[in-house]
């Protein structure tokens, strides 16, 4: 087997190419796999990538194992398989080096820190780690978090209304159940896609306003509930100004909400981000983040700061359920944040994307094609304007020929609207120097 | 300060204890709380129970720290705290020894054990820890659930098509995701509330049928979908006989489905349990369970076994949204069932219980009134009829008095239903020997 095995997640990049060279028949059934050890030479990876990657086709039923003897490939049932279930969509796509779309910089995670945080954690609090976790998360992890909060983004916010949750979807379902599913969602367009699926998928209905988001715009589409990303919206860079901000406070004081996703704060470039809406009107805004972005995408953990009489109803509702996210893991963030490592990582991150972002935006300019860079003011993408392009899809299409995988603005239409057009989205969050040397 | 803490959950007895003498005014706002050291010393605790409590009740702003001076009580808005606001339901009460409503021996959770094997995975995976989980949870560990299943249940299950969540109510609600709000979904009556209560929480509507599932009552109540235990009830402890279950099936084969929520299994006394709803027909059962009552109740892991069709929907629907149980506890959980861990706790706890239910029976049979003891086929619960008692609060009231807290079988009634009269569910799953010698 020849396969090559760069990129961020090579246990699944593995995976995948044996099982889609089994689904095609390139592999046939019964064939002897390589022995762990053997391809783990061959490929220069670890044993412990093979294993992983072996145990997956395993538990998947791709190949079976016979004592004393290895692994085997299995009759694989077509029919069942014909649609390529993925697991996940992100996946780096076969023949891809760089991903333009997705991706975390996981190399970067202080992992020693974090493996040392744990350890202590286990042996301070020991068997404390079994006990029931409340159901809005931890006590001194949501103090952690609101001193965090108060230190990095000025938000004065009472740890008490810190709702700690499994990932930001986790939690935009619970504020459908907070809202009520009767409630009419509005998010940007051009936007995240996920955040409207999730909202569709929790059994409430959204409309789309623009990324540009003008109070009248709100006013206009009837909605109730209002998602934004105030300080940088993704994918165009939009900010809200201040005047705009405070007509939309006074659009939600009438009994309204805004949902503040500050999703990426962490990573701003240039200068101090605009004061929080949350810090407007603590009473009307729902602020949330996500440490998904900013550790690595398996931290599945994100928290929220809800106006006091919703935190009320949230206890009234789910007073009865447990949190979600592991003592264990939540104890470790704790010492994370309270230690000042946090900061010390995003910093480092920082500083790399910048000359991450000053590599990419010199490859742009070294096109033999005009390129109108346009900053979004963060430090995880950019957008890059092809005037002369004939179309979106040329342009993908280009960059898939040479081992790319990006999407353009269009890409991000929840329905139709005024856009850039040939207008590349160059989210390198995942991308490495070595990788941009394609 | 000199409070009592027996109790399996020390810190958050001592929170509560706190908090209450602050909200009724007991302690004053601006009084210094006792040092850590001195406060566990009188209490006979550790300094981490008593920094724990301390650091929840600074979390909810109930107390603050000066440095170098200590806690001190704060000003506390009444208004706001008036209703008080509990973070869990189920804290054990103020007053009450012992709890026969809710609880785990968590005393008996193998946790040397489990953090050798939480060390252990740290070493060996290392930073694969942080790579994307799949949706349906961590193959290895879907692979070590199929094959625990088949020892200990005998099921068949192709572990492909188990998805991995964070305990029970999450599950359910992806269930609804799944099969959609549309559906009518039939609970048992009596039964446990909280299933219920998630469907309704989750835009579902819910219809009770006896629990002793019947066939014609399933019919007549036009559910879609049913939510069984069908080898042990909670809290009849009623069994559905196999040509029942055979009737259900051919109800489900019309395009319904039965939810098999075997939650308890680990825990029957006598006998093999009757084969799973599931092996019957695995193209119309869901079947479901969870680790929290047999590790611990913060581990929030549970698992179900999809029927194939059903498997593909849910990768079409959740295929872009990551796992919301991390992969370090999963993999954990993969070791300690792999390296039979698992199946060594559950022989010891269902050798303690065996004795703490002997133990009780025994305190049942001593009382100077009659009582008529169901035997519920569990090692966790048994239902004490008390043929002379005026009423079921009767019951429960003199319980309280002797710092008992129990519930009846009436407590269990989501509808009208014929019960017997004057029942207490004695749930020992959280009693200790020394709980008992109240």
């Amino acid at each position: 087997m020849l396969y090559d095995l760069k990129g961020k997640n090579k246990y699944y990049t593995l995976y995948s190419y044996i099982r889609d060279d089994i689904l095609s028949g390139k592999i046939k059934s019964g064939t002897k796999l390589p022995s762990k050890r053997a391809l783990a030479q061959d490929l220069s990876v670890s044993v412990i990538t093979v294993q992983t990657a072996y145990e997956q086709l395993l538990a998947e039923g791709y190949i079976y194992s016979e004592e004393r003897s290895g692994y085997f490939v299995a009759e694989v049932n077509v029919d069942f398989h014909g649609k390529r279930e993925l697991p996940c969509e992100e996946e780096t796509e076969r023949g891809c080096k760089l991903d333009l779309v997705n991706g975390t910089a996981v190399e970067l995670f202080p992992f020693s820190v974090w493996a040392k945080l744990m350890r202590k954690v286990l042996s301070d609090c020991g068997e404390h780690l079994l006990e029931r976790v409340p159901c809005s998360g931890d006590g001194e992890l949501k103090r952690a978090v609101a001193a965090y909060l108060y230190r990095a983004r000025g938000i004065d916010v009472d740890p008490r209304h810190i709702v700690i949750g499994a990932g930001a979807e986790y939690l935009y379902g619970i504020i459908v159940k907070l809202l009520g599913r009767d409630k009419l969602y509005a998010v940007e367009n051009p936007g995240y896609g996920k955040i409207a699926a999730t909202y569709r998928l929790n059994g409430a209905e959204y409309v789309c306003v623009n990324a540009d988001v003008s109070s009248a715009d709100v006013e206009k589409s009837k909605a109730d509930v209002l998602h934004v990303s105030p300080s940088h919206q993704y994918p165009t860079g939009a900010v809200i100004p201040a005047a705009e901000r405070a007509r939309l406070i006074s659009w939600a004081v009438g009994g309204r909400y805004v949902i503040e996703d500050d999703y990426d704060s962490e990573f701003r470039l240039s200068g101090k981000p605009l004061q929080c809406m949350y810090s407007l009107c603590p009473d009307r805004v729902i602020y949330m983040n996500t440490f998904s972005k900013s550790l690595a995408p398996s931290m599945r953990m994100g928290y929220m700061v809800l106006p006091p009489a919703l935190y009320k109803r949230y206890l009234e509702i789910f007073s009865n359920f447990a949190c979600a996210v592991p003592l264990f893991e939540q104890k470790t963030l704790a010492a994370m944040l309270d230690g000042g490592y946090f900061e010390r990582h995003i910093n480092r991150l920082k500083n790399y994307y910048r000359g991450i972002r000053a590599a990419v935006t010199a490859k742009l300019k070294a096109l033999p094609v005009p390129c109108r860079i346009h900053d979004t003011g963060s430090g995880l993408h950019l957008l890059a304007e092809f005037p002369t392009a004939p179309s979106d899809e040329f342009i993908k299409e280009e960059a898939e020929k040479r081992g790319i995988r990006l999407k353009c603005l269009s890409d991000y239409l929840l329905a139709p609207a005024e856009i850039i057009k040939c207008c590349a989205v160059i989210n390198y969050s995942g991308a490495t120097y070595e990788k941009l040397e394609i």
